[in-house]
């Protein structure tokens, strides 16, 4: 998009962009997985962020998962997340950049009538010039707070 | 996308594609303004759609609202809507279809801690051939719930 990106935004300028790469998913409950993901971070020169992820099987390219959001920076320094998830939850979050490094938890996770139980979700960005690592942890179906996502992503 | 449409939105078959019109917003506090909007739909042979609404100014074309999420029908006539706004909202909400008109409730709308006080949001799409009537009404910032926008769509 061609307006300039808004102030707020600078520290986080690095993220701007397509990701693409390979990542581990794995939960107490369920056999470990490898995905592909592509992740983009676009702007509109607001002080936000538009963030959409996507994942397929690393095996046979089914669609996993699809996420969408807003990553905010309303005044400098404060760092929010909004986001929706097809499987009916919404998440809130706040979030601490240190370096280059962008660490984020839920305030708030939610779902509909029919979605499973998710309790909290954690997530750290972490910029290496060219690649993103990319981690998520998540508190669902009474387990707690663990490990679920790990991808290396690399700028497209 | 190339899925075979998940037959739960067999119902909802209607709304995708990419839709594109004019539409006027106001509320209590505000003045009264006129929109241009896009909005699409999208699905990859899962039980949801994708949601992605962009809004420009009809003056002077700038950028007004993005919101992005999903529509879900997790079972044959459970109709959930999840929706990330960049104001720091996230809503959830079921709906009813009666005809070619889906009425969706908010059942949550929670915000970060920047954002202004939104408490209730209802959605009604109303599917009209290739014209598609938006309407939104808004509980927010101590006002009572309320029309605030109201758009009309034709299939892009």
């Amino acid at each position: 998009m061609s307006a300039p990106l808004h102030p707020n935004l600078a520290p986080l300028a690095g993220l701007l962009g397509t990701w693409e790469g390979r990542g581990r998913g794995e939960y107490a409950t369920i056999e470990p997985f490898e995905y592909l993901e592509t992740t983009t971070f676009g702007h509109a020169g607001k002080p936000f962020l538009a963030y959409a992820q996507r994942t397929t099987a690393a095996d046979d390219g089914r669609p996993l998962h699809v996420e969408s959001g807003y990553l905010r920076v309303p005044e400098p320094g404060r760092i929010e997340l909004v986001v929706a998830h097809p499987s009916g939850h919404v998440e809130v979050a706040v979030g601490e950049l240190a370096g280059t490094t962008l660490h984020l938890r839920s305030t708030v996770v939610v779902g509909t009538d029919t979605a499973k139980s998710v309790t909290s979700l954690e997530r750290t960005l972490e910029l290496d010039g060219d690649v993103l690592r990319a981690r998520l942890s998540m508190a669902a179906v009474d387990q707690p707070l663990q490990g679920h996502l790990t991808a290396e992503l690399r700028r497209a």
